[in-house]
């Protein structure tokens, strides 16, 4: 298998992925918007790009739109340019300043000083300890572990007490020397926000002092051998002998790489803080607790508490941080919920707003400043394209969006020829085939003589039998369809994802024109077609569309917040205590909700 | 080799040593003092007891002293029999009140609390998290580490939510849930005191809620192989790129050996808290901190500071026990001294006293509750037995006593022929030797021709000559003597301790007089004849010998004070600070004094 890295490099820092795609499509993971008017469909020609390294050869559609000077010297459409192993991109300053992802300014407020001394140095009538030498100077009752006072005596002499020292305070527990380095380097302090996923685990490598980014990488998340999801991941968990420590070694191992690829050129030593947030079994996997209470009724924590250890000790490759765990809000809402929270700034709003963060669960917040209640949807992996016939994660050939006229119309990522559907493809095909009735809002996937004389003819051709139900085709060569079954997963996700949207909106005594904004965070929120979202009933359908945004990794962002500033580790741990955490089983009405949240938007009652 | 261990029981526990030497030095080696008039010379047959398991064979002078009934039912007089195996002593109650060690009784006051629990089970509506289920019973902002969070799902529900947990609270850094455990078991707290000694490492097993001594182990430093002294131990740390970690692992391995011995039939688990104790050196290396500025001139330590580590941290077999390393005086005056001191008492005393621990370096300190100096006064090892032609440890063989009257009188440990001569009998030897003007007050041995008529035939037959100079024949076979470089060696040393003695005081301003008790600490304490040690002028001849008092293991004693009580611990902290290191060499006349120290009393001013 070939291996790819591609590196973004720009005014804000490197950032690195291994993931397959287009060049537009990485930068956009890397949250990188580079400008595109066609939604890397190859039309616009406006992500012109210069990379460096191996990449696919210019497409038959770059031929077409670049000039012969331009081919020449390497530019390419960042849509239709993939890497084929070591790629650099130099992305241009202007570019940066687009994209659409949230980004909360946080002031930074490290608990750190770094301060450079000339001490003087020890002579027969000045003998204190070494660390009482900088104490004195630092004016501070600082205390300093095994693991600095090992270092300090060398330091100190090699750099003939010309040292930088770095103070960390912990408040009640008072002011701790984390590292000594010899000469003056008081300009480097540096943090690492990571974002746990189940899948995928993103790190943020950010000037403590700034807050600038200077580098992200993101990789795969080494849990995956044992699940893809967290049930399967904490089922082996349980029943190995090996299982818990297997999944903790994966988790950090993953984070020591990722800490390898953002901090090329950064000393890991002057890295001294370290945030995680992430889902509550990815938070206990990490810290080596079991995840039997989580995944088994009554479905509690260990803890929800915030953590704070230090990296050596977890096994984590930095040898003078300190790693912060943001704090849980229940068994199956995590840190990854309150950091989007507060990245989209839910809990400091006057107005009720709603944030959706749609992975394999649906987990959502709704609320203000007043009041916030979160809860998880048991969405399914439908939305991921898992369990659906010809279902596919949104790589090369994935159909990633669907019209309906006349025929049909299929994009597909990379505009090649299509091999399955990933989750925005799916939500669009849904979408098209409710509005023309073709799905009915029961769910059914219309027998065609029911059809006839209803749909364009080329569309009627499409709805094809199979056994005793129907499907549609979306693509004869290769087949690519949309079945009952697959229908009916995706009703179930969405229902879910409405049901517990209702549900709270039923706890919180409010109606949909009182949300003042909808945030859908992660990928989906990035890549789903909001008005396909709305077309099949996904969220109430009286949110106007204009207050649905996609934040991109809001989680992420949060835990980049928690990173900067106490304030923010402190709102964070005052707002785990502040969310309610509402479970959906509770409400009276729930099985009645859930059955009316299943059903499609009827045709007949809203506008194609 | 045999391997030897002995273990004495008594009321107040189990004390296990491996040492070589008849049961009665064993015994007072461990700090339990049974009755003897006689000195161990097996003359008053008080020391009776009854060994189980592999012991010498009864001596001429048992099969005089003992019954025939006696020696049946395997009384042994403890002064004579000697461990060959493992061997169990049971000493009677009576004689655990005797003994003249010091100990200071210290009101435990563990900042630990063990509460027995029958917490409600999590349902669908009490959904809190294993920890908050505890902290809500305890009604304290309680914390806890990943360690315990491990272990706290399945102790709570293999022990049906019926449990002890166990809070250590740390003042400012709040209460740390540091243990659960199944059932009640509130009655279970242990703590380990350690006293680190160059030598030997002593530990305490100690009920921190009675403060009662449940067991002790000693054991020889592990450090061994790589020096007896200091110095040569710091060499090693220094020069071997591996130095410092085989100090460090060697240092630790003999914790952990000693906590398996004094931990048999005590969970591990429930082991708290364990206060360490040692000199600057000792403590520098059990933390794997390099010595090199301890030895190296300016002569500073990286930190005097206290310092609390999780046991696990720094590999010592204790799940759930932080350390407390007592704070260090100087780069040359350990925390050993500081425990000496608090052990004697001597920081709050209204009286002015001296206290000596005499190793390698004869530490000291005098002074009261109002101001203490302390000084480090490097004597070398000559009263341990090295670098004196026929010096030994006060193994069996060795002379340890010595009268001259008409002739030469020695006492051997053991009663067994003579090997050599231990610390005790030099200084008796020299002593004897100073008394009846064999050497003068200059510390020349005379020569023969010199001492004609001044001294009876029989001793001045022991006087021969060998090259320039004249030894002294303590045995004729095998042959012991004392030479004049012996003199020598024993003058510079006693000669530092009184340099040292007599520039604290001079600092301080007082006279002799002014002493109201002098401690000698260590095995020296124990062992030496202060009629002696006076003598030869190792202290100021002012000095009555009714207020020379010998303590023991004071230095283990402070580390027990120090585990038991947080009070004690805080006190420690303000001495370090409190007391007043001084450098001899700074005395404005060290050299005139220094001078001075050597001499030996005249004995034409002074009584026989």
């Amino acid at each position: 298998m070939t291996i790819r890295n591609t590196t973004f490099i720009s005014r804000g820092g490197r950032y690195r992925t291994e993931a397959d795609g287009t060049l537009l499509e990485l930068a956009a993971a890397a949250g990188l918007y580079l400008p595109s008017l066609c939604g890397g469909r190859g039309k616009c020609a406006k992500c012109l790009c210069r990379p460096h390294g191996s990449v696919t050869e210019p497409t038959a559609l770059e031929q077409e739109l670049l000039t012969e000077e331009e081919l020449r010297e390497g530019v390419r459409l960042a849509c239709q340019a993939r890497p084929q192993g070591e790629v650099e991109v130099a992305v241009e300053e202007e570019i940066l300043e687009k994209g659409g992802y949230v980004e909360v300014v946080v002031p930074p407020e490290p608990p750190l000083r770094k301060v450079y001394l000339e001490l003087p140095e020890p002579t027969p009538h000045d003998d204190l300890a070494d660390i009482e030498r900088i104490r004195g100077v630092l004016k501070t009752p600082l205390w300093g572990g095994p693991a600095v006072l090992r270092t300090l005596p060398t330091v100190l002499r090699q750099a003939d007490f010309r040292v930088t020292a770095t103070a960390w305070d912990h408040g009640a527990a008072g002011v701790e020397l984390l590292s000594i380095e010899g000469g003056d380097c008081r300009e480097r302090a540096y943090g690492v926000a990571f974002d746990v996923g189940t899948t995928s685990v993103v790190g943020y490598l950010i000037d403590l002092f700034t807050g600038r980014e200077i580098a992200r990488s993101s990789r795969l998340n080494g849990q995956q051998p044992w699940g893809a999801d967290v049930i399967t991941r904490a089922s082996h968990a349980l029943e190995s002998p090996t299982g818990l420590p297997d999944l903790q070694a994966a988790a950090l191992s993953t984070l020591n790489q990722i800490l390898d690829e953002c901090c090329a050129g950064v000393d890991p030593g002057e890295v001294y803080f370290v945030t995680v947030v992430g889902n509550s079994l990815m938070h206990h996997l990490a810290l080596g607790i079991t995840p039997a209470t989580i995944v088994a009724s009554p479905y509690v924590a260990v803890t929800r508490d915030p953590l704070q250890v230090r990296a050596a000790d977890l096994g984590i490759g930095l040898p003078n941080a300190w790693v912060y765990f943001l704090p849980l809000i229940g068994a199956y809402v995590g840190a990854d919920t309150l950091a989007v929270i507060m990245a989209t700034g839910l809990d400091e709003s006057d107005e009720i707003r709603l944030a959706v963060d749609i992975g394999t669960n649906g987990e959502m917040a709704l609320g203000s400043r007043d009041r916030i209640l979160a809860t998880s949807a048991p969405a399914g992996p439908a939305f991921e394209g898992a369990e659906v016939r010809h279902g596919m994660r949104a790589a090369a050939g994935a159909i990633d969006r669907v019209r309906i006229q006349e025929d049909v119309r299929i994009w597909t990522v990379g505009d090649v020829p299509p091999r399955g559907i990933c989750g925005s493809g799916l939500i669009d095909a849904l979408h098209q085939m409710v509005r023309w009735g073709i799905v009915d809002p029961g769910g059914r996937l219309l027998p065609r003589p029911v059809l006839d004389g209803k749909v364009p003819a080329k569309i009627l051709d499409r709805v094809v039998g199979r056994g005793h139900t129907w499907e549609f085709v979306l693509s004869g060569e290769p087949r690519i369809v949309i079945t009952q079954d697959d229908v009916r997963q995706l009703q179930l996700a969405k229902g879910t994802i409405l049901c517990g949207v209702r549900i709270l909106m039923d706890e919180l005594g409010i109606s949909p024109g009182e949300i003042s904004a909808v945030s859908l965070a992660g990928a989906f929120g990035n890549f789903v077609d909001k008005r396909s979202a709305l077309g099949i009933g996904m969220l109430p359908s009286a949110i106007p569309m204009d207050r649905i945004q996609g934040v991109g990794n809001a989680a992420g962002q949060g835990s980049r917040m928690a990173l900067l500033s106490r304030s923010i580790r402190r709102r964070a741990e005052a707002l785990a205590r502040r969310v309610d955490y509402f479970e959906l089983s509770k409400h009276p009405r729930f099985e009645d909700i859930f059955v009316e949240s299943l059903a499609f938007p009827d045709p007949r009652t809203t506008a194609r």
